[in-house]
């Protein structure tokens, strides 16, 4: 009887394990990094911030917290993965990449979420929740906003003059995986950005990792040179990379070696004979052909190569994301990074 | 023995939820309203955008999507609560206001997902996710900087004067209630902002209330006339308000009968003697009056008159939150917000 009550308990609460959502310890957030500033000589004025509420009187002079990064988390009761998996997005975007698709589907946060890893997503410094200082006096220069038609020649969906206002008359690539009609959604999801702020994105991305890690880091874009620098920073710390379509890579010369205990996997979608990728991709396969050279491992991902065509450089949202998310997770637990 | 069988189970299964963690059903988000806005007329730039990656000739003119809102949700396998509670920041934050404390324990999310509510945090117009647009050509003026020093007296952490960039010589309000060590973390929370788009705010949580209601809305400081006038906009869809110190209200005149199906909860912090508090709080009364004589609930949690003391503008971030919550909570739970 005694065994047939614990077979009966043991199928009822796996049921309910199923039947059940993830299941998860804590979400939180914090910001790590930056430093404080002082700003000086600017005239004071006077503003009503809401309305009815009487009027302010407005210093803009004095001290602020500048150059921080804001990481979200959701930890599992019971992870499968042996570490957090972070994950860094790409230029003129935020952490909501990771997030749902433009077109409504559970994006590659939830995934990774639902194979065991605890999840972190960050916004660069000056990007999102982030916050951003006063310009030029704490950010040289001024910001840079990526247009809808933009995005559309570069993200490789068409060819850079396949953009039209009009969504009937835009012209995509065939076999086109990204979800076209959530063109415009996807828009929403930009922010503006500066060129100027590199070394304080790099700055703050070492302080998380040295704050957060043992991890796995998963960049994207121009994430990717972020990620690749922050591995030479700490190869202690962070046990794999995960690049993908990276746009750029460390300057030649830097020290592979340090790498050789931690695999990298670059990934690539379709179309990729557009001339901006053309020039790109070459830097990323010297820096993997580095990285072997020093004994270590360094793959590729080649998706077309794969057998599934038409992927973007938004390929977490493409619309076979499970699948390219698949592999990926495959890729982890054939480095031994699942439990 | 069936009888047996059966208890058991149900204990385990018990002992195995409380064991567990949230047992959560999806975690997502997306982005509301806005519109598409066109940019003519300025000089073309070349911009290097990541080490190593070629130049890109930018064209700063085109079509931007801009004035979207940015909603992350938690939504549970099996809510307590009859609908969805919207949390809105208040201004010069975003909705990391009811993430993680800045000094790391569990915020305001956290505690109502705990109580069985699927809970939506959002990002006001301009602000962190949400991103924003070029000025002056979309947004008029410019953006607002808030210093550490301000929010320390205008949030009553302690007098205006009591402020110095060196926290061993800073005066708190004695029985303060906020984490006075991690001011400068909360810091780290800032955004800019703009004073002239609250009509862009205002149609985008209009917007999201007419995607996401029935709900019940939050609302803190900026955030109070928001929901307030949206509560107004669309009164069959808002079940509730609670506003946490509020800063403004509707102009004479609003028709508050609208309201009558709709309590309203004021939660008020301590230390209200300082005169930008003495001076928005009676708005806030008059229009808890007109709702209250067109018969509708609109009721007030006075903290120090229930006996807690100390209470800041944040209170939601302070050392009490919980205990602060709890009586939100009782008092949705009263109205019939819960099943």
């Amino acid at each position: 009887m005694r065994r047939v009550l614990a077979t009966a308990v043991a199928a009822l609460l796996s049921t309910a394990a199923m039947a059940q959502g993830l299941n998860v310890r804590e979400i939180g957030s914090f910001h790590v990094g930056g430093r404080t500033a002082t700003i000086e000589g600017l005239a004071p004025r006077e503003i009503v911030f809401s309305p009815g509420a009487p009027p302010l009187r407005i210093n803009p002079n004095g001290d602020f917290q500048v150059e921080q990064m804001y990481v979200q988390y959701t930890r599992l009761e019971n992870p499968r993965a042996r570490f957090p998996l972070l994950l860094w997005h790409g230029g003129g975007l935020t952490g909501v990449t990771w997030e749902t698709t433009p077109d409504g589907r559970a994006g590659w946060q939830m995934f990774f979420l639902r194979q065991g890893h605890d999840v972190y997503v960050s916004d660069a410094v000056e990007r999102g929740r982030s916050g951003w200082a006063r310009f030029p006096e704490v950010f040289a220069g001024e910001p840079v906003f990526r247009t809808l038609g933009e995005g559309w020649g570069l993200f490789r969906i068409g060819p850079q003059d396949g953009w039209n206002i009009d969504p009937a008359r835009r012209v995509a690539f065939a076999d086109q995986k990204f979800p076209v009609a959530a063109w415009n959604q996807f828009g929403r999801q930009s922010v503006p950005r500066w060129v100027t702020t590199d070394p304080q994105v790099q700055r703050a991305y070492d302080a998380y990792v040295q704050q957060t890690c043992p991890c796995v880091v998963m960049v994207h874009s121009q994430g990717g040179n972020f990620g690749f620098t922050a591995a030479l920073n700490a190869p202690d710390k962070i046990r794999a990379i995960i690049a993908i379509e990276p746009s750029g890579a460390p300057p030649a010369g830097a020290d592979a070696a340090k790498l050789k205990g931690m695999p990298h996997l670059v990934v690539w979608g379709d179309n990729m004979d557009q001339p901006f990728w053309q020039r790109i991709r070459p830097n990323i396969e010297r820096w993997q052909s580095a990285i072997r050279e020093a004994g270590g491992t360094a793959d590729t991902l080649d998706l077309p190569a794969a057998g599934l065509r038409g992927n973007s450089h938004m390929l977490m949202m493409d619309t076979n994301s499970d699948q390219v998310a698949q592999l990926v997770q495959g890729w982890m637990a054939k480095q031994g990074l699942m439990r």
